[in-house]
Formats: structure tokens, C-alpha cells, sequence
């Protein structure tokens, strides 16, 4: 995947997403001595950046005459359905979301606020993906996987066009990983132009074990971001795109992404979700460390938790 | 008062304060067919534009030699109170704020967070300002009045050169109105190149009933918003420049106001208290209809409340 595919997909949902505010945090304000500017794209329509893909990928979809009356289907922990309902609700689609029950109860709420029907599967993502596969085949829906595809991965990639030009030339990026479109799709726009970090709880780390391994691995998943970045495996394609530009991998824990939760909420009244967060812990924990001059841009990526999860 | 003044006050604070950020919202989004421009000051220092003024008059009085060990002091429903605290905080200063009892327990555990010093007065604004006169007489302290002080009308104006920067020309900007310091600044920077239009409660409408009246005078006060929008009197200052400058003063109910921070919550998960929603009421309850080319910026400019009454 190359810029020009990430900046056709800006071109192509430009006038469907929202360009997103980016502001610039004095040193001292987040708990770690060093400026740092938080890309807010947790303001994106239906509360992350997964709409950026789900646009991408279904705008294309449809120009390509793929998608039928049976609509959208799509297997999520929370976000990526919000995302796939939103796209169909304003795209006049009819969408079915499943998901696992282990999910909060506020993003299978989010979802039915699009119009979407949401079945909810016990036990885990992949039992929801299993019972998305089995329903798929009968209605023909088409399946917008969360990271698993080219269209999605470009899609994400779009925030990343946004942040150069909001702030210019800087250094390095944090972006929180799951299943690996997000962190891909910037880094297939960004390259060797910046610095490009992971930050994954140590508790669903596909991404730093795929490193560690030199392929993707299956993982354990647990811990307080596991809805949103619990993947169990990093894609095959974000491998592809991860493996070449992240230059460096870190991990966080669970009361790193809490404490960055609270700072978000202390310093700038923003509910963020811990998957949201994680990539400021990196920063707060000290479990990345930026040179004295480096320009650093963090990614909050996710609002959808109950607010008093995070006072 | 004049741009100039608000061009130096910006000088003066602006590696104080945070250049808050914009995001445009489609027509339709939030409940009225018009697109429109928030101005996102809620994420302002201590959560609301008071952080402004607050700098500038502190600022300017501390050259002057005005500001002892007593430090400051001041009376305030909340949100002043908390951009005092913030700037003593900032500056090194001890501080003493006194607010009413009505005030809400956010409000005070936000100027605690700051180092400041609360005496809960049993009543009102007025109580709360009464005792904050006679201790101030004790003290010394450099007292910081909430809107009737030209720097801290020219600090909050600095909000509208920062509008300017980032949305270019626009034809109106709506705001909120309590004492009319925030507004009055905006009217001092932007005088007849914009439409100004005030938004008041209808149950704490000091603006809408100085223009009725050609002069201030003393309205009761009640309401949803009115621990930051309640004064029960329109500053001089503020009718100074208000007078000549705001081109329309419309009302909102308490059941609008509710309705604009559930829409902010939904749309874009910000938690916005009463009296920082109230501007966008105007425009989802059709109190303010912008023509049909109309651009028009909306300040969202408070956050300082319980994250569960706003769901």
C-alpha cells in the first residue's frame, strides 16, 4: 500500500468524515516533561476512527456494485460496529452487527442509536465472529471485516493526511494497536517520513509478538482495553505495511491506560475508553521516551465508555 | 474598547492559555438543517474560557506591581473560581475563592484540585461575593472580579482572535451571556465585521433585559445554567461595548439548554455544562435562524459539570 492509495481514500470520504481538531499539550500537563499534540479523533462520527475505514471500505464496496439490499455485516467489540452502522445509517443500508457480550453495554447501545441490528453472542469477539461468518452466508451481506482488508487499512489511514496538515513537520506518532489497520494505514501514508510507535497493552500485545516472532502470532487477550484492541492476531495485511515502517513497539499496562484515562479527564473534561488512551500511557509511563527536540503527535482514537469509568 | 486592546491581551497570554480547537459539524448533525462551527473552549484550561481573562487581569496587574503575598482573591459560581485558582496555581500565587452553596460540588473539588483555598457561603453569587468583599478588606488580596474589569474583558475577547485564525471569515458568532465579560470581548475584537448574537436563558436574562431597558438593570435569576450564566446584572463595562456591538439577544429555555448538552453528548461524547450548551440551543430550538448562506460559529464554553447529567 502506497500515499496515493491513503490520499485517494481521502478523497473519496472527505465530505463523509470528520476533520478531526488536533491540540497541543504544554510539558508538565500529562504527567511527563515534554510537549506533545493529541490528534482528537475521538471525535470522529460514532466515536473513533473506525469510521474513516468503514466509509472507505463501503464507498468503494458500493462503486463496485458489491453491496445488495441484505446490506452490511460486520462481527465488533464495539467501535467498528458503531462505525459500520453509522456508515450504513447515512448511506441508507441496512446493517447487522454482532457482538460478543464481554462488550459494555454503552457501544451495543451507540450501535442500536444508528439503527442497526445488533446480535449479541456470548463468550468472546471470535464467537461473534464465528456466528457473523454462519449469518452471513445465508443473507449475503456484505462483510466489512475490522482490519483485515486493503480499503480498511487506507481508510484509517486518512487521519494521518489530516495531521500533516494541522501540524506540520513533526517527529513521531503514537498510535494504540488492535488487530493492526489503524497503526497501518498511517504508516503507509507516513512511511520514513516520522517515526511511527506502537502501543499496545501488555496484556493483547499481536503487534509486539509479531515482531518478536517475525510473523503474526496468535495471542492471549485480557485486561481493561481488550474491547477495542483485543485482536488475537495481527492481520495478515497490516503485517505487510507494519512489518517495514514501525520503528518501535512498546507496552503498557492496565494502570498506565487508567491513569492516562484520568488525565484526559482531569486536564481536558474528554471521556476517552482505554483503548483511546493507551497510546498517551506510553508517554505517561515513560514506556516511550522522546529525545529532548522531538515533535510528538498522540493519537486519542476512542470515546466510548461509561464516563464514570474514567473520573 | 478597541481590537488593539484584545491584540495585546492575546500577546500577553497566549503561551498561557491553549489555542482551543474548531470542528464543523454538517447541517443536520445536531438536531437543525445548518452547518455550523463549534469553537471548542470547553477545553480550555480549567475547563472554560475564564482562563482568559483571568490570565490577562493577573497578568497585567502583577506588572503593575498590584499582586502581594496575600494573592488573589475572588468570588465566583464555579468556573471563574477555577481559572483564578489555575492561574495562582500557574504563577505561584495563593488564592481564596468563595462560592455559594448552590454551586455544584464539581466546581469546588475543580478549584481544590488547584491549590486554592474555598469558603462555602450558605446562598447565592451575591452572598458568596458580600463575603468575599469583607475578607478581601482583611487580606489585601488583588480581588478578581468575574466580568467588570476592562483586562478581563479584553482576555476573554482573545477567543475571537483565535476564531479568526482558524475559520477565517465567518458571518456570526453566537455566545453565551451570564455578567456579559465573555461576550463583551468577543463584540470588542470583531465589532462590525461579524453579527454578535447573545444567548441568555430565558430565566436569567440580564443582556435581554438591558437592551428592553436602554441601560442595565437587576433581573431575578433561576435556571438550569445559572451557577455560570446567573448574574442578575449586567456589567458597565460590558454594556459599554455590548450596547453598540450585539446585533441580536435571543433566549433559551432550561428544556433547550438540556437538549443541546444531550446532542453535544451523543454527536461528539463532549460532557458540556448548562451554561456552555446554551448557544447551541439557540440554534437547535430555532430561537436563532441563521439565513440560508449564513456561517456561523457557535462557542461551546464550558465543562465543569457531572459527566451523568448530561446522558
Amino acid at each position: 500500500m502506497q500515499p496515493d492509495d491513503i490520499a485517494a481514500a481521502m478523497d473519496r470520504i472527505r465530505s463523509s468524515v470528520r476533520e478531526t481538531p488536533v491540540i497541543d499539550m504544554q510539558s508538565g500537563e500529562l504527567g511527563f516533561d515534554h510537549p506533545v499534540t493529541l490528534k482528537l479523533e475521538l471525535l470522529q462520527h460514532a466515536g473513533s476512527f473506525k469510521t474513516r475505514g468503514a466509509f472507505n471500505r463501503v464507498l468503494t464496496a458500493s462503486a463496485a456494485g458489491e453491496v445488495g439490499a441484505a446490506g452490511l455485516i460486520a462481527a465488533s467489540g464495539g467501535n467498528h460496529g458503531a462505525a459500520v452502522a453509522y456508515v450504513a445509517q447515512q448511506l441508507g443500508l441496512v446493517a447487522e452487527i454482532f457482538m460478543p457480550s464481554t462488550s459494555p453495554t454503552i457501544k451495543r447501545e451507540r450501535i442500536e442509536s444508528f439503527g442497526a441490528h445488533v446480535n449479541v453472542i456470548e463468550g468472546y469477539y471470535d464467537d461473534a465472529q464465528r456466528a457473523c461468518v454462519a449469518r452471513q452466508a445465508e443473507t449475503g451481506a456484505l462483510a466489512i471485516h475490522p482490519f483485515e482488508h486493503a480499503a480498511i487499512i487506507a481508510g484509517q489511514g486518512t487521519m494521518s493526511v489530516e495531521i500533516d496538515d494541522q501540524v506540520g513537520d513533526y517527529d513521531t506518532l503514537l498510535v494504540g494497536v488492535g488487530g493492526g489497520g489503524f497503526i497501518a494505514g498511517q504508516a503507509a501514508w507516513v512511511q520514513d517520513r516520522r517515526r511511527v510507535v506502537s502501543v499496545e497493552p501488555a496484556t493483547s500485545r499481536c503487534l509486539y509478538a509479531a515482531r518478536e516472532s517475525g510473523q503474526p502470532v496468535p495471542v492471549e487477550v485480557a485486561g481493561v482495553a481488550a474491547d477495542s484492541l483485543g485482536a488475537n492476531q495481527l492481520g495478515a495485511i497490516a503485517w505487510s505495511i507494519v512489518g517495514p515502517y514501525v520503528d518501535e513497539a512498546v507496552l503498557v499496562s492496565d494502570d498506565d491506560i487508567r491513569a492516562a484515562q484520568r488525565s484526559l479527564w482531569d486536564r481536558l473534561r474528554l471521556v476517552v475508553e482505554p483503548g483511546g488512551a493507551a497510546a498517551l500511557a506510553a508517554l505517561q509511563s515513560g514506556a516511550y521516551k522522546p529525545e529532548a527536540n522531538e515533535r510528538v503527535v498522540v493519537a486519542v482514537c476512542g470515546s466510548n465508555c461509561d464516563p464514570n469509568s474514567v473520573m
